[in-house]
């Protein structure tokens, strides 16, 4: 990886503000610890974050990611996001990080403190892993069943899918699951047989000159870099669809891609095992569109 | 509640050990952070607990405790934790508290910092909350689907049922989605109509001199409350029983309990808005048992 330093700042809503800009964001020793064992981040997962990929020195998707995480919030039943602070903060991590070619800036906010009622907040910037072989070569991926249905984000809201919490063990544990399976990432699927989202990615198949992906309604995550790639389709002319999509259609997509912040669009060379062809020219493309995002 | 001050020892098992034998065990000031922003407990919720009750200076079931937080690493992939290390600085968290009636020690560990493979260890140890009310009035509780089928560990181990880790975003949800419905507490409920645990505590049946409580294998926690009222139950001559129950057996049930580890046995007092009869005696029996257990 890389030996440029990380950059940490705490955002934190001050109890008495005193008038000062600079209040609420402050730079801090990444290296020293900074959250309370009561904080309810890590004793209850309470809190959620998004991971905003920064290239060149410009954050990508930046104000898709900030509505995100007040989206998140309110899902959570948390305070509302400041946004304007958080903003600044990510922009001051940026300003103070080393130069380098892709960081990933990830944006965490918290319900605090057990008892205080004040959430605690950060944004933690580090130089990102080289993607480029999962870019080019693409990644094995294996389908899991979330053992949800697809419409539960409908009828129990309380599961919280759609929200992008810090409650993520299942999500680690189904990546150790595909390692196992001898994989890099996985698909999940609904316990009623439909494709919905990878643990930190969205899914996109290709179907001659369609790109498609899965109805956020089916409690998956709406993606910002999903969003951009739709973008990029319909500038060049393909059509694009959010669609209930039975898994039997992965198989007989033309291309699949996992997309995400931080790695872009991997294309998938393998699905459960069954190798695949992966489409390079538009996966480079889509590389090259997403990397050269300005905002 | 109460001003007595928390105790924190955190437990690490250190990179060089001296051969100190309180190395790995050291109490330190509760309200100073001690936790970094990379620590995979909060970035990812990806850790194990377990919350100790101590009555009268007295850790209760801390050997099940302990095995079950080791049960929980298993399930996780974790590094096997150190149980004598965490029992001694569970023993040693009770010793240097302040003497209250009740306690609760909350055992924690992490994945650790991420990329160093180190785990993060504490034991925090906080006077606990009044519950006599819950205990002798009784609770009000609501059914809410789990979206999950009930043989889901079997099927899908990676959902990680059945363990019990810090991604508890969903268990806090539905307590909040109780507190809408104006009740205190939640029943889980599998998405093909069976009973199976609270989101901190599991579910106890009483028909005729039975006592019964949902199987284990159907993706919830092994309770050491509950353990320790099936031996009260056997001890007076009832019978106890592991069993798949349907949810329309909640209603007519003689009686019903929530018991977890600090609230210990709370009668169910309205149940999805339809008030029902506690069994005062037997409830009265079980707290007396529960709060006396000398081990």
């Amino acid at each position: 990886m890389s030996s440029s330093r990380p950059v940490l700042f705490l955002v934190a809503v001050p109890e008495d503000a005193d008038g000062d800009a600079d209040a609420g964001c402050v730079q801090v020793d990444p290296e020293a610890p900074h959250l309370s064992v009561m904080d309810l981040g890590v004793t209850r997962g309470d809190g959620i974050f998004e991971t905003i990929s920064v290239c060149d020195g410009r954050a990508q998707a930046l104000e898709p990611h900030l509505a995100r995480l007040a989206h998140s919030a309110h899902l959570l039943d948390l305070p509302e996001p400041d946004l304007e602070l958080y903003r600044r903060a990510v922009l001051a991590a940026i300003e103070a990080h080393d130069d380098v070619p892709e960081l990933s800036v990830k944006t965490v906010m918290t319900r605090g403190v057990e008892g205080t009622g004040i959430s605690t907040g950060w944004v933690y910037a580090a130089e990102a892993a080289d993607s480029t072989r999962a870019r080019t070569e693409g990644i094995r991926v294996v389908t899991l069943d979330r053992g949800l249905k697809h419409d539960v984000a409908q009828t129990s809201p309380w599961l919280l899918q759609g929200a992008k919490t810090l409650s993520y063990a299942v999500n680690r544990a189904a990546l150790r699951e595909a390692e196992r399976r001898e994989a890099d990432d996985v698909i999940f699927t609904s316990s009623d047989g439909y494709v919905l989202e990878g643990p930190t990615s969205n899914v996109i198949l290709r179907r001659g000159d369609t790109l498609a992906t899965p109805r956020t309604d089916q409690g998956i995550l709406a993606g910002t870099t999903q969003a951009s790639v739709f973008d990029f389709a319909a500038s060049i002319g393909m059509r694009t669809e959010y669609a209930v999509i039975p898994v039997a259609e992965l198989a007989s997509a033309d291309a699949l891609w996992l997309v995400s912040s931080v790695r872009q669009a991997a294309p998938i060379n393998t699905l459960d095992g069954v190798e695949r062809a992966v489409d390079a020219e538009l996966s480079a493309r889509l590389t090259a569109y997403l990397l050269g995002r300005r905002e």
